[in-house]
């Protein structure tokens, strides 16, 4: 066989730790596909570490340890994240997305795989060190972000339902404060969560915060701790929410009637510097 | 400013290529980023797609003409394939997945991102020469490796929904025959397609292959054509289905009730050689 060379090398380090977020890849593994030695298999990450630092495309970290090896995180700047919101908030602001009930219309925007992905990893950096084992959400809108969200964490996702169908199998059922102030049903399937597992609840909209506070109490259900809640937008009204302390990307700040489109801006902390 | 070199260019361009599956990225977008001349990041593309190619991590392809440049797409070899497979039906064998009515819990194992991703990209495997505009779904647990499908051909996802939630605005609704031969509403935001679009379908099972039929019939409601029909699993019983030529990536031979499992293998062109 050819040696393999550093140019070889680092195009496939790159692209193997940067398509797994947050899984832990060891040397061995590498030297194993190179037949190179530890040591300068050790140097190629370093210097890919370095090229992606450099360019604001992540950071590749060392983790020590018998489990040891090399791990990617795609942790976005505060710039990149207030660009890629600032971008959002300029779409979500176009006319004709208003609907009767003070929704707005974001499907398009949160199907995209790209925008979800974007979404998914400026979310999950302010959760790495909570270290969840799982992100839950509530079907349906919210699930692309979701599980782009558990991509870069490198957890299950796991979704609740409107109802238990039947090929979920055995379901704990809870009644929620859905949208005007309607009592919901949310199934999620016994299997789904162990007790002890720390849950990182994800949906794409907040009004009331009825639906979060739900999967709140389901993992209560399940003896599962939630680490924190995280949406892509919350309404600015009504101010207080059924739930504390939800991180938001964006704020729906009102309805412009006359020009028929909505008011959205990245929240505070997003806010272009 | 530093010189930047070779190493960290192939870094940073493996890293951009292959994180966003079948986009086109200009030369002229490298040469900026690394204030490099047109054929030294030419060259860069050439070694990274060497090196990806080698080990069988996907493949960068060059595409001439106005609108040309760098394309990465995560071709997987049959080999791989297989192997994805087998390790996917080998789990979706073990007890106690078998549920009331010949269903399969699956979900899982769809949601976790990086499986999902996976089924995503063998899926899409087969139909980018077809070059969908979108990538459409039923909620909700097809979702994950819909939205992973879409993913790696660069196109949206859509959600058809089992009824029209306030939120997405005026939708069309058709009637299908669901599971049992019961007949189920389907719904799809008016907006969410437009005519003469191109739809791949994707969902997670087939068992009569109502759902996927009803997905046919709301696409021509839309006046978009369906390239292709794909799904992760179908049961080899009944082994007349509503609707023909869907692919299948495994089947669902049986469920071996003394042993309180499915029998599930790869398709036979997956099959291990």
């Amino acid at each position: 066989m050819d040696k393999i060379k550093r140019n070889e090398r680092l195009s496939v380090i790159a692209r193997l730790l940067t398509d797994t977020p947050n899984r832990i890849h060891t040397l061995g593994e590498f030297c194993e596909l190179f037949g190179a030695a530890k040591s300068t298999v050790s140097e190629d990450v370093d210097l890919v570490a370095e090229a992606l630092q450099h360019f604001g495309l992540g950071s590749v970290e060392t983790v020590a340890g018998a489990a040891g090896g090399a791990r990617f995180r795609p942790l976005v700047s505060h710039k990149q994240a207030a660009q890629t919101l600032e971008g959002l908030a300029r779409r979500l602001c176009e006319p004709g997305r208003m609907l009767p009930g003070g929704f707005l219309y974001t499907s398009d925007v949160t199907s995209e795989p790209d925008t979800a992905q974007a979404i998914g990893e400026i979310l999950a950096r302010r959760y790495y060190e909570r270290q969840p084992n799982l992100v839950l959400t509530m079907e349906t809108k919210g699930i692309p972000i979701a599980l782009m969200t558990a991509r870069a964490l490198n957890v299950p996702l796991v979704i609740a339902r409107r109802d238990s169908r039947a090929y979920e199998g055995p379901a704990v059922k809870i009644n929620y404060v859905g949208g005007g102030d309607r009592i919901e049903t949310m199934a999620l399937a016994r299997r789904a969560v162990r007790p002890g597992q720390r849950a990182l609840i994800v949906d794409d909209f907040m009004k009331g915060g009825g639906t979060l506070q739900g999967m709140v109490d389901m993992m209560r259900e399940f003896q599962a701790e939630v680490i924190g809640v995280g949406v892509m937008i919350k309404t600015r009204v009504p101010e207080q929410k059924l739930i504390e302390g939800a991180h938001s990307l964006l704020i729906l700040e009102k309805f412009d009637k006359e020009r028929g489109a909505a008011v959205v801006r990245p929240a505070a902390e997003y806010a272009a510097q």
